[in-house]
C-alpha cells in the first residue's frame, strides 16, 4: 500500500523479504531483495538499489541491520524508536518521560516477585503483558481476582523452563493496572524530516479476541478536552522523538482522562480508513514524510470507516470478495493467502451519518462471515 | 493509472503494447505483450493470460483486432462504439441521432466542394477537421475569412496528392460552424454492464495550443439548465449505446445552449482530478463498470483542479518534479521520457472556494514553467 501511494508520485521501490515471507502481494511493484543469513548492510543496500531512503512497514525489524544501514542512506523512521517501542517497558518508559498519560504499571524480570509488583500498581485488577513478541493479544494475561495470579505463574514456570509454546525472546513482562475503558481510540500523524507536524482526526477501534475489527471516524462524541489532547500527544511525541514518518497511538478514553496504551511507528491498520476517506492517505503522507516533502492535508469528510477482513479458513484461494464494492464502500484486497484470523484484506465505508455508517460496517461484516 | 486503480481490489493487469512503444510507465504492474504482425486473436489473447475482459485506453485503437478478441472475452467499451468515436463525421451522426446538440456541420470527402459545405450550415467562420487522426488540436484549420478558405485549399491540395508532412489516412473532412463559445465543459460519466449509471459534476476545460491546460470542478457559475443538460446528454449517450466503462463527453457552452463537440469512448485527462477530489477515481469506476460492480460514488467537496505537465525540452531525464507536492496538491508523474507538449504527468489541487483554486493553478504553473 505504501508503494501504490508513492508510485504516483514517480517514487521507485525495493523491498527487503525474509527469506520464508510470501512476497506475492508486492509482486511486480519493485525489485525484491531476500535477505540472505550472513548478508552484510552494504551488500543489502546495494541489492536494493542505492535507494535515497529506508523505512519499516512492520515492528519486527532487525534493529541492529538498520543501525548498519544509515551508513549508506537514512534509515526513517530512525531504528531506536522502533528499538524503543519493540519492547513495552521502554515503550511506556518514553510516554512517561514526555509526561503523557498511560496507565500505571511496573516490570517483572525472570522470577522477580508478581505480587510486589501488582501492589506497587495499587493491587488488582491487572494484566500482564510480555515485554516483546506480543501482537494482537498474544502473550497477556488479565488478573481480576487473586486466583487468576496462579494461572499466570505456573505458565510463567514453564516459559522459563523454555516449556511454553509461546515466544518469548526476553523473559520479563509488564503489569499494568486494568483500565477500565469506555472506548479505544487511535490518533495518526505524521512529521516529515523538516519538522513539519500533521494528524489525523481520531477514530474509535473495537477489537476482537485482541484483533483489530473495525475503526470508526471521526470517534464519535469525544469531548474536545479529549480531542485535545489527543493532538497534544501525536505532536509531542513525534516532535520530542524527531520522529520522520507516519506514528500511530491508541489510546484509552477514561472520563476526561486519555490514557496511551500502544505505539506503532509505521502506518497503521487504523489509519486504513484514511485511503477513501481522507485528502490524503496515511501511506501517501508516509511516503512524503520520509522523502521530506510537504505533508498532505488531512482533511476528512462526513463519516468513515473500516472494516478488516480476517482470514476464515486456510486456503490459497486468493479471489477477491468483489460482492463487497458498493457506491460508497471501497475494497482493498492484499492477495495474501488465508489462514483463520490472518488480516487479508480491509473495506472502507464512506457516509453521512454514524448511525448509517453503522449499519453499513454490519452488513460488511455479516455479508463476509456469510459468504 | 488504471492498474494503479484496480490492483486494491485485487484484479491483475496485462498490457498489449506496440512495437515501438515505451511501457516504462507500467513496468512492473502486469505482463506486457507486445503486438507483433501477424499475431492472431487467440494468440494475443493467450498470450495476456486469458483475461476476463479487455478494455482500452486510448483512441487510435485496432477495431477489427478488437473484435475478433470478443470471441474469447468481453471487450468494454465495445468496438464499435470506439469505432463510431474515431472519426469525427460518424461521431458527429451518433450525437445528432440521439437528439442531442451539436455544432452544425457537413462533411467533404476528396475534392468535394468547400464552399458549398460552407454554405449548408450558414457561412463563415468555420472550423475544418480531419475526420480522423485528430489530436490535441492536430489537422485543423480555423476559417474566419474569406481568404483563410486559399489556405486550407492549399494544404488540401498537398494532402490528396500525398505531399503533406500531416498525416491523413483518410481524405475526408468535417466543416463544421465555428462556435464563439463562452467555455468548454466535459462531464464524464461511467456505466456498468448491468446498465448501472453514474457522472461526476461537469468541469470547466482550458485549452492552451489545442491541448488541455486545466480543468477545474465544478465548473464555475453553471446554470442550473446546464448543468442538468449534460446529465442527460452523459446518461443519453451511456445508455443508448449500451455502453461499459468510463465515457466522457466536451460541451461547448453558448448561453443556454449545450453543444457536444467531442466524445472520449475511455477515461480522460479532463477527469484525472477525481483521482484527488472525488470518491471514487474515474479508473477505479471504469475498473468497476468492466467488472461489472457497482459503481462508486462520485461525490466531490470543495472545489478541485487539475494542471497537466507538458514536457518543455527533449529529455530522458524522468526524475519526478517533488516540489509540486504541497499539502493539498497531489503530483501524478508518470515516469514517461519528455519531449516538448508531451503530457508527462499532472498535478491535482483541492481548495475551498473558486478563487483559491486559480491562485493555486496559477503558482503550479509557475513553479512548472519557471524550473
Amino acid at each position: 500500500m505504501l508503494a501504490l501511494a508513492g508510485w504516483p508520485m514517480g517514487f521507485e521501490f525495493s523491498f527487503l523479504a525474509d527469506p520464508r515471507e510470501s512476497t506475492r502481494c508486492i509482486s511486480g511493484l519493485g525489485n525484491t531483495v531476500t535477505f540472505a543469513n550472513g548478508m552484510s548492510a552494504e551488500e543489502i543496500y546495494k541489492a536494493l538499489g542505492q535507494p535515497d531512503v529506508i523505512t519499516i512497514e512492520r515492528e519486527a525489524v532487525d534493529v541492529p541491520l538498520l543501525k548498519e544501514l544509515k551508513a549508506f542512506c537514512p534509515v526513517y523512521p530512525d531504528p531506536d524508536i522502533a528499538w524503543t517501542i519493540q519492547n513495552r517497558h521502554r515503550e511506556k518508559s518514553l510516554v512517561h518521560e514526555l509526561g503523557l498519560a498511560t496507565s500505571p504499571w511496573s516490570r517483572i524480570q525472570g522470577e522477580e516477585s508478581l505480587p510486589d509488583a501488582i501492589e506497587a500498581i495499587g493491587g488488582l485488577p491487572v494484566v500482564i503483558k510480555s515485554t516483546e513478541d506480543g501482537y494482537d493479544g498474544h502473550n497477556q494475561w488479565v488478573l481480576d481476582t487473586p486466583d487468576q495470579i496462579a494461572a499466570f505463574e505456573s505458565d510463567r514456570k514453564l516459559i522459563l523452563k523454555g516449556e511454553s509454546k509461546h515466544k518469548h525472546s526476553l523473559l520479563e513482562w509488564i503489569v499494568e493496572k486494568k483500565i477500565s475503558f469506555e472506548r479505544e481510540i487511535s490518533v495518526i500523524g505524521a512529521r516529515n524530516v523538516d519538522g513539519d507536524i500533521t494528524s489525523y482526526i481520531p477514530g474509535e477501534n473495537v477489537h476482537q479476541n485482541g484483533i483489530l475489527h473495525t475503526t470508526i471516524v471521526p470517534a464519535p462524541k469525544l469531548s474536545e478536552t479529549i480531542r485535545a489532547k489527543a493532538e497534544n500527544y501525536i505532536s509531542t511525541l513525534l516532535e520530542q522523538t524527531g520522529y520522520a514518518g507516519v506514528l500511530a497511538v491508541e489510546c484509552f478514553v477514561v472520563g476526561d482522562d486519555l490514557l496511551i496504551n500502544e505505539l506503532a511507528p509505521r502506518v497503521h491498520n487504523s489509519g486504513h480508513w484514511t485511503m477513501d476517506g481522507a485528502d490524503t492517505s496515511q501511506f501517501e503522507n508516509h511516503v512524503r514524510a520520509i522523502a521530506n516533502l510537504p505533508l498532505g492535508s488531512t482533511q476528512q469528510y462526513g463519516v468513515a470507516g473500516m472494516h478488516n477482513l480476517l482470514g476464515k479458513t486456510l486456503s490459497d484461494d486468493t479471489t477477491p470478495p468483489t460482492a463487497l464494492v458498493k457506491p460508497k464502500q471501497f475494497l482493498h484486497w492484499y492477495g495474501k493467502t488465508s489462514r483463520p484470523g490472518r488480516k487479508i484484506g480491509h473495506v472502507n465505508v464512506l457516509a453521512s451519518s454514524q448511525e448509517e455508517l453503522a449499519e453499513k460496517l454490519e452488513s460488511v461484516r455479516k455479508q463476509w462471515f456469510d459468504a
